[in-house]
């Protein structure tokens, strides 16, 4: 097929009465999809399923320091889950605190944290004249939701296929010494899915910050995501890496078992220096006297070891995987010469991202949602939902089944062009 | 026996004597029990271990709206715990946040969203001079270090046998908009374990604070935690009062079933009136995506409704009611004749509070705790840890067996008596 970009004013009109009598076709039976957020599937959440069963009315919950996990008592996570959750996050147990059900909310607390009382001892941050936050582009919303309730000026920063723009991230950070963190997802990143790479790592941990107390949210959300067995990306550990620079105070490395065991049921957790641990335990203490104790336990229980942990994740990609490559096989398929769009192959995570012809992008979530697909909301994944290009796409493949998957994709990619052809239309002479 | 403070100094000196070589004796046999925290003891945690089973890995974990709780969504709380709670509460279910495991934690972040963020569109309260609070003493020592942490000016307000003192909160909060709320424990409180009277409610529905962002933290942590069946206290509902009063926006009551079902695994939650509750909203939608609803699910089929809640209380009292009665009757036997204390007689909660004669309390504390009875800190019943009158001291009889309880109390009022003598002597002539 001629590409888009090449076809005449003519031919675009008479493809888009070719694509427009289709896209009527779905107003007489629209379709009833959510592909909106990252969620897991059904089938996923019955694989931990019998973490329901391993602490009974007749199991013991001590843990293994002699703690009753019922009861008040241990603030910052018992032993093994520390251990567990240690060999997930490639970090040593003593650089650990284990939380409630949220990472999301770890970040927040660790915001407002540094809002209230600064940071390790800095100015409170709302003691400041401003508050600047470097936003990796296109990221996840609910990062750039909390720097923006806060009131803090957000600074784009593009995400290249080695990761953020390391260049520019170096400038702005020692120049001026009102920006104060940087929001990351290394791995899978949300949404692009590509990792950064081992250059991108250890130039992050050697960066001078003008800021004393600037530090770098590594929210390592994926880290254990995988799609494939072997075609995994690995990253150089951050807080190792900071460590050997010199700089071990620099990061915030939070996870969660959200996508592991059951989303808002299951564990988040946070690593960093003991510095850092300490400066946050000061507030954690007068906040609460403990998180979910019991749960911990039971996700340690259930998953016994990083064993236990890696295969359960196989389970989880051997569902989702099929999800992703209709995914590419459809866009592929449907777009693959017309040169209007280019999207992410991730070796895991929760996402695609695709990109359209600048200024398509809100066109085409709506065309979609009017024909019953509802995508995540075009302009989400940038500070303030300001996408300067209105291009970028999140295609979250998880949640709906694989033959939803493929309507949904035929309709998205069905929408692409329509908008595209009309764009083109719009410009052409 | 002859009232201490009606002996001669040559009777003191005699009877220090005798109390020393008593308390002597436990330096060879130490005891080794901890009453300085209101923890439930082993058989009350084992009452709720039902709990365990009640969602197996063959349950349906969809709620009453057919949310499936295992994964995201809904953020403040299935209906079906803000039905049951709201019983608990006595407020309408739409008043209701189900929260995660901890109600300070809720206290907290609706003082650090306060701090940041203002209430209800005031200044953020970082942007003021000064922010103070008003302390009913003797309190709760994690009420007060909350707002120690957030550098307030705390007031002391004293306690009644009706509640706090309202002249004096009356006053206080019309004259002074720097003031900015109270922390209240209405309910068998701590740790007095007396309860407001009908009263001291009705003012408080009906102050006038001189602040539009003044607000009551009406911690009703006790609020089912009754000893007796029949001898129990009742309040007027507070957010009902403050509705009929004109101030519907006043108060914020808090909850939790931390002495319920488990410490640090159970539920809080927080009622309100719709103005405030679309206040914390705001925040929370940032903050995270959810509370743990599989917990909310398993409480409320394991309770399944009020009486359920009900008849589990009754439980928990016939465990703990012997131990507040082993306590008073050896207050009563060893004290009761000699003028040197003073303690109350809840109908329900976690502590019983003791008054010593000015100047003591610290030096009971301390010998108690190198005989092996551990205490709560002197002082820790008032902000910054200073008991004016070092006289007061929170008893925690619920986590001792009663054998054991008996044994901390003789050595208890041996060391009140033995430090009571000490200070008669320093002042007889």
């Amino acid at each position: 097929m001629k590409k888009y970009t090449e076809m005449s004013k003519d031919e675009l009109r008479e493809e888009f009465e070719r694509l427009d009598k289709e896209y009527k076709k779905y107003s007489y039976n629209p379709l009833n999809l959510n592909m909106a957020r990252g969620k897991p599937s059904p089938a996923q959440l019955d694989l931990s399923m019998e973490m329901m069963d391993v602490l009974s009315s007749k199991a013991d919950l001590k843990c293994e320091d002699g703690t009753d996990c019922r009861n008040y008592g241990i603030l910052t996570g018992i032993p093994e889950a520390k251990e567990l959750f240690a060999d997930v996050m490639e970090v040593n147990p003593d650089n650990m605190i284990i939380f409630g059900n949220s990472s999301l909310n770890v970040m927040f607390d660790c915001i407002a944290h540094s809002y209230s009382h600064g940071v390790m001892g800095s100015t409170p941050w709302c003691k400041l004249p401003k508050v600047k936050w470097l936003c990796v582009v296109p990221g996840y919303d609910r990062h750039f939701a909390i720097t923006e309730y806060f009131g803090f000026e957000m600074i784009n920063v593009p995400m290249l296929p080695t990761g953020p723009d390391m260049d520019m991230v170096e400038k702005l950070v020692s120049e001026d010494d009102a920006i104060k963190g940087i929001w990351c997802v290394p791995k899978y990143s949300n949404p692009t899915g590509n990792s950064y790479s081992d250059e991108t790592v250890r130039r992050f941990a050697r960066l001078k910050p003008a800021a004393a107390d600037f530090r770098i949210y590594w929210d390592n959300a994926y880290t254990i995501h995988h799609l494939y067995d072997h075609n995994q990306d690995h990253l150089i550990e951050i807080l190792a890496e900071c460590k050997r620079a010199g700089n071990p105070d620099l990061v915030y490395k939070f996870a969660s078992t959200s996508k592991v065991s059951f989303p808002g049921s299951g564990i988040a957790m946070l690593a960093a220096s003991h510095n850092n641990l300490a400066d946050i335990n000061k507030q954690m203490t007068i906040q609460t006297i403990g998180h979910d104790k019991v749960n911990q336990l039971r996700h340690v229980r259930f998953f016994k070891d990083i064993h236990g942990v890696v295969e359960h994740m196989r389970l989880h990609a051997d569902i989702i995987r099929p999800k992703f490559e209709a995914v590419e096989e459809i866009l592929e398929q449907e777009l693959g010469e017309l040169g209007i769009g280019t999207w992410t192959k991730p070796n895991g995570g929760y996402f695609i991202s695709f990109d359209s012809l600048p200024g398509c992008a809100k066109a085409i979530v709506s065309d979609a949602k009017k024909a019953g697909v509802q995508l995540t909301k075009a302009g989400a994944t940038f500070p303030y939902g300001k996408d300067p290009q209105d291009s970028n796409i999140r295609i979250a493949p998880t949640y709906p089944s694989e033959e939803e998957i493929r309507a949904a994709m035929k309709l998205f990619t069905l929408c692409v062009k329509r908008a595209s052809v009309r764009k083109l239309l719009e410009t052409a002479e």
